[in-house]
């Protein structure tokens, strides 16, 4: 059943935009490094209600086992210790269950993935 | 350009699980009568890490104001009315913008051709 991994930052009181760009470029460097991510959304809050959060990322996995991987791997981790300890406020989080909601195309591509790092290994 | 809606709840102590199975039901019902919602995926965290809320929303829209426009439906005023107010310790929330999800086939086909450069890499 898939898997999903939902954050929330309130960034420390001498964090700047400058930080909050490092976050962004940060966090979208790592599914690539990661492979068990399968989506990754993230982004800070636009301002449209009071008493928010900062800063949200929304991350899917295939299984409460690929959301552990991703949690205690090296890039995950070196991100962790870069760009979050000493920076936030506040941190809120939920992993919960998710109905199957990615569609025959995903399925699709990943069986396709699969087929052609086989191929990959066979070829090497 | 999208637009998600992400809120987490941490239940006030006399919160019992049947109070937590009305806030599911309410929840699964409000897509069929906000037509705005264009995905709506709830859930009680699943007790994996420490120190986490409890239960999180994740609802996309197209536009901040389809979001509005929920977020003020006299559907969505009475579940919070019956389900969550003083029912609640602690409530986090961000609004942000996501990424267009793009045609699948689109994707399908970039990712095709990815995978084939990187084969073509490997090989060469």
């Amino acid at each position: 059943m898939p898997f999903r991994h939902v954050v929330m930052f309130q960034w420390a009181d001498d964090v700047d935009e400058n930080h909050v760009d490092g976050v962004r470029a940060a966090l979208d460097n790592l599914p690539e490094q990661i492979s068990q991510v399968r989506q990754y959304v993230h982004g800070s809050d636009v301002g449209v209600a009071e008493g928010n959060f900062d800063y949200v990322l929304v991350a899917d996995f295939d299984t409460v086992d690929d959301w552990r991987t991703y949690r205690d791997h090296p890039a995950h981790q070196l991100f962790i210790a870069e760009h979050i300890v000493g920076k936030i406020k506040q941190r809120a989080a939920v992993q919960y269950q998710t109905p199957g909601t990615r569609d025959a195309m995903d399925v699709a591509q990943d069986q396709l993935a699969k087929y052609l790092a086989e191929l990959d290994d066979d070829i090497s």
